[in-house]
């Protein structure tokens, strides 16, 4: 079976987001002072093909850990639904 | 009333998404053959001040439309939650 995975990869709360500092100070310039604590990370979505929706869980959660994200600074999510 | 807004920024499907290209390649390197058709894109959270939800989404809206993403080459979804 195919299914498509949607992978959110966040830092960590811990880790300076300078993305998002650099993005939140552009938006001050640009008069939108009501946003703010702006954090920026990567949305994945990829296609796995396996047996079972568990199976294809755990081959993300593994893909996700050992190359989409980095787990000493990020946080990752993993969403399935039917491709 | 603080809203959180939560934004995906997605290439469209029409542009070659090199960033996925290289992840989907790695992947293949390391055995996850099941894995493809791997994109990349942003996923934005922020604070938003705002009298109301449609405000709120509407201000959002208006930020990633000049900022937080590229018109011509990306699409972007809004979901605003409860702070």
């Amino acid at each position: 079976m195919t299914f498509k995975a949607l992978i959110t990869v966040t830092l960590r709360p811990s880790i300076l987001d300078t993305q998002g500092k650099a993005a939140e100070h552009a938006l001050e310039q640009l008069g939108y002072q009501q946003l703010s604590n702006v954090r920026i990370g990567k949305h994945i979505e990829l296609l796995v093909e396996a047996n079972s929706a568990l199976d294809a869980e755990l081959m993300v959660r593994n893909a996700a850990e050992k190359l989409l994200s980095n787990p000493v600074m990020e946080n990752y999510t993993v969403a399935l639904q039917p491709a």
